[in-house]
């Protein structure tokens, strides 16, 4: 790549991504939720498939937010840098009111977040994926 | 580090790793599955804390095979290298039957595995993280 290595930058750069994309998630705003994302990004939410690009997130956000209004937060969070790839180790909290109504659903757990350098030099999550510390569900091999 | 890059090699050895740990887990021997783990490795279960190093994986490890037999199968793996770490992404099928007798439990999904180049040149696990594909539990906020 065309860009010297610098850590502190890199870092700094990521948790930006990281930190806007908390806020656009708490906002319900799903463009500003994509501008986080590589064009060729997957999420893979729990109990969910896997969502694959641009269009696909789009929608998928886009649903989300017409179902709850989220607050998430992120209890740590640890980046390491490896060359054009890093990867953020997070915990989290989340909060999800029912736009229709309802009892609010609480959730703590754990999560990846992995990032791509794009070719014009900035940050871009290429895959998020998280799971809940909560009780196992009796169809969780691997689980407690 | 000392060792020239050789990305044919490195995946080689990366899917070794990984298919050393499926055969372990599917032989109940928390032994053979550590040696995949770095030393300071960490594995993220869904419905359970993250559980951080080699001592506590073996707790874990020994823990779940007291409880189940699995037979997990990895339906696709994708390797990408950076530098010194590498994610692969991957989907399964897991089936867990209780020691204690009753019913089996199915499961598909998805997750990452984090390795690390060691100082001695091999390659180790250091996160693994997954969720199921199947429906929603109602404290899963982020999930359809």
């Amino acid at each position: 790549m065309a860009y010297t290595a610098n850590p502190d930058r890199d870092r700094a750069a990521i948790a930006k991504v990281s930190s806007t994309l908390l806020q656009a998630v708490n906002a319900s705003d799903a463009p500003a939720v994509l501008k986080a994302w590589a064009a060729d990004g997957t999420i893979m939410p729990p109990h969910h498939l896997p969502v694959h690009g641009h269009e696909a997130l789009g929608a998928y956000f886009r649903d989300l937010f017409a179902r709850h209004t989220f607050r998430f937060a992120f209890t740590s969070a640890v980046i390491e840098l490896a060359g054009d790839m890093a990867f953020e180790h997070l915990t989290y909290t989340a909060t999800a009111w029912p736009i229709a109504g309802g009892q609010a659903l609480e959730d703590c757990g754990k999560g990846l977040h992995v990032y791509r350098r794009q070719l014009d030099g900035t940050w871009k999550l290429i895959r998020d994926i998280w799971n809940s510390d909560r009780p196992a569900e009796p169809h969780s091999p691997g689980s407690r």
